[in-house]
């Protein structure tokens, strides 16, 4: 509102508009949350309640924000993706960049008692992100089986990891024995060594988490005979799926089709 | 971690080092804080609880991050500045961008409950932010007079504003009333129509918020005949305080002396 | 090769890649060339030797640098695409823009006395340039439609312009003249005052230039017998076509395809 | 002028404006000129007439430019300063480079002619370039610096090289002869082999070739009895002076002084 002699500051601000006809990726990820995440006492690979309270916040992203059509998380790691036509605030990168990191590490405080009612936090937990660019839906289907297959990798090693380590091996130990192992090889020692068939843990650790707008019938009302009356309406929805392959893709094109 | 055909992707993240030797200012402003602070019934023209939650988030913000030098809030904004000479991140500004404004966020939710003990939050409270290079230690105290000049010119006028439409004035009536005053006039408004003298007002209202870093002497414990012995430390600080003139500077040189 | 305390300077710059998978579009702009062009004494509204200078420079730049694959020009303006994939120059956008608007500038000094025997350069002929990414081939034959448009407007705007003052009109009154006609009437125009069938005008005015590789069969010796031996060999070529059509993209498809 | 469904391309343009108040560089460099140098015969380790046609085209620049406030030369490279204030072509990075290379190619190879009368240009010389910003004098007093070292190191050991290959060695027994030899071992061999005192060979060799504007008197005419008239002007100069100690900045404050 003031007009000053000293106004001539604003000239440093530089226009960061990201380039149209491109997608958005928007990722954030947990600052220090290894430590973090000792602090808390997180559950070791995978800690359920942790990673609902992610699922949870991407939910509110997404409601909040209709501009995001996907995103994808694993770990303390979420990527939201903005169509290639989005005007989401005039697709300036900072903007974009900070009130998301923001509003999800807004959601995830008040949240935190939600997952953790019987944990207090002992520190501000804070995530960094970045904005990336994408010129085709190809590609972002590409950015997001980069992260799924990493989900894998990370989530096979680190079940055994922490399989040896529970069962009495040093960390050291446990690392030496993983040291050049195959897929295969991480399955064979998970069902010889502690009887667990890697495929049959829960999906939302191997395969990590969806979070999208689909069609669902919901019972809204009953009639005068107590019949109940279903409506169908699109919701922000959490699933554990693959989306490397075609299939998601194919059963729900609306979330990448070009304009 | 993965090494997957997919990995191309991140081919599209792009090198956003800020340039070296600049000055940096990471400045944060509350997003739809109009909406958010009608909805937490916050006084006008100025909510101390809500501004003391402010400067606790940037004492806290220097707290963590020593490389940030000096912090001027006012409002539902603060600007955080580092040094030319920072590597804090390797200057990348994404990352500072995103992991300031995340963790002013947490604390500013964590912290609620202390400030607003018996109010609830609505709805997460978030903030966009930017990122902005200064080539001068001049031009940044410039961009910090641009913030407090802004600061006395807005908090005037809102001053005037809010204490014609307490005392029964439509919104609109109080804006007719005020178009086209300058200082002088509205210090008169204020003096003859409501007995206050604007220049008495509380100092935080009137210049805003600095956070930096100052020898402060304290009594550290007491001797055996209960003297008490005094220490001088470093300690970050909060004051309200005139910076667009040179006595806080040159009082305290050490914030913006260039290496 | 020098490493001396003064290296630091170089961490001033920066990073310039063009993000993969864009089509690449290098647009080179005479400067100043209003008056370049009066002082050389150029033919209006179309000089074809300083058309047919300009196209020789493009064809010399797709001999040199066999990353471009297709140019589009039209009066002192030069439009050249990289394919999406190009890894020209590590798509460093500095060194491809500036070595392409100086080859280019050289080349129109070297060439000169071929197009203008009898006419010394007065001056140094300049251009500037841009570099615009653009993400898919689509976009990109929107590009080079952009232009032609432009050329076509242009042209037949100046043509009438030209044809007024040539009758007398002073420049003013062919201004006004020509104030709010659309096409139909500049057409009618020039039909009916100056007996000149716009459509029958040069191609290479009406249309602009492509500069492309094509397949030539060329005559490159003779056999015993005296008859010619034909063979097919990819050539840069020089042609006046539609390029807002399908027709010419799909007789080459080679040009624009994505990989 | 036409506005078309296909004008929406533009947006695809990028805002490159450089940061206020940094002195910018616009750097300049031979492409293959290795090549170009050995096809034009140039002289080893260097050619006279090559570096006054650099020097001369760099004088044209200033002259053509009075933005430009300073420049420095070395071999096939040339570095142009605009002052921090500048605001040629409004600081937009790809004009400033793109006509700055341009215009230096173009009077390149308009004056080969002149400096190499008995050598015709066997293919176009070009250029690369680009542009970097500098936040303070000081570091711009650094940067020319960096390239004077370089100059020194370079010429030093080509000057070696040379020597002992025009003396029969091979081009790898130069090179292994030089190994490892610090700045007083090639004085020393410049001496004991070939007479030859380092310090005594040209500046324009040593030091590379300065380009500014100074103060000149000039006779202008004669007056009635035939008394030289002289008087004071401002005129671009090329000198071969000494840029990294303070001589030379102290007795032109006006060249690198902050507004």
């Amino acid at each position: 509102m003031a007009n000053s002699k000293y106004e001539y500051v604003k000239k440093f601000e530089t226009d960061d508009k990201l380039p149209p006809f491109n997608w958005i990726v928007v990722r954030i990820d947990g600052c220090h949350f290894h430590q973090f995440s000792a602090e808390h006492s997180f559950e070791k690979p995978n800690d359920e309640n942790a990673l609902n309270l992610m699922n949870s916040c991407a939910l509110s992203m997404l409601e909040q924000f209709p501009d995001f059509v996907f995103a994808y998380g694993v770990s303390d790691e979420y990527s939201f993706i903005l169509k290639e036509t989005s005007i989401f605030y005039q697709r300036r990168a900072s903007k974009i960049l900070s009130l998301s990191v923001s509003y999800f590490t807004s959601v995830y405080v008040m949240k935190w008692k939600e997952f953790f009612p019987h944990k207090e936090l002992k520190g501000p937990p804070f995530f960094d992100g970045r904005v990336v660019c994408y010129p085709k839906a190809k590609i972002i289907r590409d950015y997001l089986s980069w992260r799924q297959v990493d989900c894998h990798i990370n989530n096979q090693y680190n079940t055994c990891f922490w399989m040896l380590v529970k069962s009495g091996k040093t960390e050291r130990e446990a690392q030496e024995l993983l040291k050049g192992t195959v897929a295969k090889d991480k399955n064979e020692l998970l069902f010889q060594q502690f009887g667990v068939n890697y495929n049959k843990l829960p999906a939302m650790f191997r395969k990590g988490s969806c979070v999208y707008r689909d069609k669902v019938e919901e019972t809204v009302k009953t009639d005068e005979g107590g019949n109940p009356i279903r409506r169908t309406r699109t919701k922000v929805v959490i699933g554990h799926l693959d989306i490397i392959g075609p299939n998601f893709w194919s059963e729900h094109p609306y979330i990448l089709n070009e304009d």
